[in-house]
């Protein structure tokens, strides 16, 4: 049997009561989205004879991996993908330069302490090894970009992020701050030197990957929100160049233009690393995507 | 931008690499489904225009559905999807005739008393109205199927399957019985009447049904498994001809030659309903699907 089978007068009019083509209630675009979407699956079902045994094999595997979704989206390049996409729409539309944009991942905190300019991120007091990190926020001209808050986060020495720290080590905001500049457009902080990451051994994304024969790993890398009166939001990170990982990121996550080398020298690490925005055409392109977050009181 | 995009070298190569298609490790028919699947869905994404705010929220719709993973695949058609496919293989494979097969649902519970022939499934003190049904296992030339085993299992007359009763008023396996039948293939139960349901109000498969200007609800029915030496496992149920729900059931799982109109007689109500069998080819198609059930110890 071919793919065929999915638009039989059968098929497709179980698709429309599925969607409730026939109501007037209802969100239109969901209903057409969905369509889509279950048409798709059917479609994938004929393709490749998926059996009533690893269709429920798949939803299992989803169930009981939903709490690591916000890992599986980038595992298979979904997260990725958004940003290559977003980028071809830019490119059409003439908003080409500017730092490349790449994935968020699940692990940004709200509410992160605003702080001033050369702030310290990090109460790790076993780790030595210190990065600091300068730079400037520029506009299509070179400008500098004035009154941007830099979000900063990471993760600590072990590869693991405050508030989702299986250990419990650290403390609320370790490794995560807000950072108020001025007028001249220049950051500056310091904190504990991350280490890179695998995904939870045992866990769905790790079991996936397996699968796949692939591995979960993450080079060490500074996740960055840069956002400015009148310039587009940007969501962006920093991965090491010298990282084992560094061409190799399970996420898809590292780019060309994100993969500045750390000059190490004894216990401190220093990046010069410069973001530059776009302008925003509306107050909307400022705003961060609302994806939800983890909100700590 | 058309949907050629996804077709572009930078996203086929993203695939590639998502599926591990360098690796020889892991499981090729996983790589093979896997990066149709998420082709289509970047596929969609573009044809769509799908925005981040829009992904992101679907992935936390997901996320916070996974429980109702087991209404959800019934509410968007592909359980009875499955069902159409598998009959159509069976068509082409000559393999026709028998009892329609139709959705299992999430609600199955293994380990249910196996009880002989009369047997009343129900422990409800206040409920009054009692299905009598009774009919024949018979095979492809009329014949009586030997030795088969039927499951059945039911909701209350509120509409709750013991197990998942919210208001935990049903005793273990209440409406929940295997019956062990003889030589000449006759069964006969009696239980209280079940009631149709609708999914559970404000969970994620009633946000769904509410988006897409649908309602949740299915009509009252009684859901089989029959198992028999040498026959092929059928999955059905039969709906209530005369539930107003009986040909607008959210999760599709009415079909014709399913929908028998119970006798009512007072607080008696009959149902007489014959089940035929088709013979198996080889043992695998005697055995039910390997879908996760809940067990009871």
């Amino acid at each position: 049997m071919d793919t065929s089978f999915v638009k039989t007068d059968e098929v497709q009019r179980l698709l429309d009561r599925v969607v409730g083509a026939e109501s007037d209630q209802g969100n239109p675009r969901l209903k057409a989205i969905l369509r889509d979407l279950v048409e798709s699956l059917m479609a994938l079902i004929v393709c490749h004879d998926i059996s009533e045994d690893e269709m429920w094999g798949a939803v299992s595997f989803l169930q009981a991996g939903a709490p690591e979704f916000g890992l599986l989206m980038p595992g298979v390049g979904l997260e990725h993908f958004l940003d290559l996409y977003m980028d071809a729409k830019d490119a059409e539309a003439g908003l080409t330069g500017g730092t490349p944009r790449t994935i968020e991942g699940p692990l940004y905190v709200e509410g992160a302490p605003l702080v001033e300019n050369d702030a310290d991120l990090s109460s790790d007091p076993d780790d030595t090894c210190t990065l600091y990190m300068t730079g400037r926020i520029i506009g299509p001209d070179n400008e500098p970009v004035e009154n941007a808050i830099v979000h900063v986060w990471h993760a600590n020495s072990k590869g693991f992020y405050s508030h989702f720290d299986p250990t419990s080590a650290q403390t609320p905001f370790n490794n995560r701050r807000r950072i108020k500049l001025g007028a001249d457009g220049r950051y500056a902080f310091h904190s504990k030197m991350p280490n890179g990451y695998s995904v939870p051994p045992g866990g769905s994304a790790d079991q996936l990957m397996i699968a796949l024969g692939r591995h979960g790993n993450r080079p060490a890398h500074v996740h960055f929100f840069v956002e400015a009166p009148g310039y587009r939001h940007l969501t962006t990170q920093i991965n090491f160049g010298d990282d084992p990982f560094a061409a190799d990121d399970f996420a898809f996550g590292t780019r060309e233009g994100l993969l500045p080398v750390p000059n190490r020298q004894g216990d401190s690490a220093y990046i010069a690393f410069d973001f530059r925005l776009q302008r925003a055409e509306d107050r909307h392109e400022q705003q961060i995507s609302s994806r939800i977050r983890l909100e700590v009181a």
